[in-house]
């Protein structure tokens, strides 16, 4: 994660809403619209969707990675700085920042682009921590010298 | 939450699959079916499905403490001991068990009953911190002098 | 049942609402929460909804008494006292009542917790009858003589 | 709906499956496919689903009836003779058979088109009661006098 | 498809809304309710969500026709006349108009009834071509002879 | 759009499974995971599914440049190449091409990385017309001359 993407908080000065962008050229792991069927019983999408949603992205960037089945383990903590609404365009960023010998720890963004204002925003970040799985759901060695380029996207 | 359960892990001897059981008398703030619709693509129960169910328990515990609307700020690190399998009938516990100015903080268990076997299992434990809303979205006091019984269920 | 919570009327004096309570002690089988995504066009819950869920409870009771799959072959008439409101917390009560040599009888009370008033009240009850099947789907028998403490919570 | 089809059980000599029809002429109030993400945990279609299912079909004849809004208040006994499977094409048929102050009183047959056979065969059948109601939920009069057609379809 | 129900366009000076019918007769492949849930940000439903439930449709038609298994492989160009809103019963007719070696072109027409005015107009038309596909995915031969009545209903 | 990717049908000799690439810098409108609730009663990936991706996907770009609410009127002729699978990742690519008064036609790609291979391959490319539609439904015009870049991702 060159450029320090991760590190830059929506607290920092520079980082106005509409003015923060991912790096440049990253494709996002997944992105989606929030829809009213997300919305909990206040209209509000709800943080666990959120987390759901990173999940599942750094999921494809585990699954690129281990050329297979994975199993989230764990996740660090988290912090939700801005709501996302129904009707932002959810995009979550995804890269594998540490290969151990079965497991992976991914660092995933979340961004929105407001659907009123167009504005980009930073609502949350997180990592999360893979292991490859066999077919049994049994721990698999993940090839750690491989060259492959992380979350290199089509 | 008398007798420490939220810190009896899964690896304490006298935890064994099946005898684990939370404390007496507690109501669970969600239960529900594992569904095959709630799989990823490998048939199994994603984290983030788990994450989701257990963010909406926590803001059971959140809604009644704080009476009204409340949304998702943080949640810790949290890990994933065991997998849920597609038909578990799983549990989410959630106590209060910090009140600041608007903020709570929610201890939460993930419980399932295996399909096949009955055996009661914790499969996961986390901590989410919720704050107290207005209908504008901005934060909100919670009455933290108020004797209202925490998580007393129906 | 004791304490005849199930012949416990709305209509009764005694059962004001908010005042009502299922017996002190029992578990739902299932509970969760009315979503935006259960609404039908009118933006209330509809009673369809309301039966799928008693479905799926009756059914949590009789998988544990049966060990093992079983199907829904009958339903008792049943009136919708009360509405249930998007956002509201549904739980579902659920005791096998009698068993046969293949099939249970289990009674369903749907209760609500609403979201504003935290008022608790029951909207309806059902009687539910699942058979006990095997791989196939034919009936298979149920251990009647067990002493295997009806749906007992974890 | 002439010839008594829905008195016409499933253990009567002529009504062999798939040789079974719903009188002529009648349209289908819903039809819809049993998809793999309304299987419960054993790949079965539950009961629940299929009850939905004819409560929203009710509600079509209701509907067209009150010329608005209902709310189904009761539903009387009813059996699942036969299972609905994944892929069957799954039709409801409603009419109202009776129309009191407020109330209606919707029959409801439930037939599948089997996916592998393309034989029908009527699953269930049930009597939906529905009150009209107003903006604020309270029970509103219906015209019984009206010659509308009741059912007509499209 | 007698009658030329197919070519009635929604700008022919007799098709006022309210007035047009599909011809006597003809039952929906399949019909249902826009619900909610199949809102897009804005609350309309989205023109996405009435293609998808034309294919379910045309794959109606065309597993009757090919007695098994298809996939669909091309949609010609189609337009949407008028919106389907929130509560309208949606109703797709679909006929085999054309059956090659594997191949079945199938028209589908879509029409709602209001809730409101329980007026029926035509929202869209649209020809979709499905190929027979044996368990391998691969084409099989449909037979080109086969008196069996096209999307015959029960 | 440069290279004419949207050209590039599937059967060009150049264009070997896996070999495929959208062009250099593009980002998706939308990419979600193909999950099992998405499913028809084959295990399959039904077209309709993928046709409402692509119609959101479409949307993105519209309303980014309408900056406001769109409807979709029109689809033109699409046809399948390839089947979409249970766990592909599946990524949507829209263009706006040509804006009119309240018109926008826009170019979507659908393509595809397979699960287990880690392939891409583009599956299907339609071209769907949207119009910006103001809060009554109604048409509204589109500011043609604006040098907004078109589909330009956060």
């Amino acid at each position: 994660m060159k450029g320090g993407t991760l590190s830059q908080g929506p607290d920092k000065p520079a980082a106005k809403a509409g003015a923060e962008r991912p790096v440049a050229g990253r494709d996002p792991a997944l992105r989606t619209f929030a829809m009213p069927r997300d919305a909990n019983p206040n209209g509000d999408v709800f943080g666990g969707w959120i987390m759901a949603q990173m999940d599942l992205a750094g999921a494809v960037a585990a699954v690129r990675r281990a050329r297979g089945r994975v199993a989230t383990v764990a996740v660090e903590a988290m912090e939700f700085h801005r709501p996302v609404n129904i009707g932002d365009l959810v995009s979550c960023y995804a890269e594998v920042t540490r290969v151990g010998r079965s497991s992976m720890r991914v660092e995933i963004e979340t961004w929105v682009e407001r659907r009123t204002t167009r504005a980009t925003e930073k609502v949350t970040a997180g990592t999360f921590t893979y292991v490859a799985i066999d077919d049994k759901g049994r721990p698999r060695p993940v090839d750690a010298s491989a060259d492959i380029p992380p979350a290199r996207d089509p």
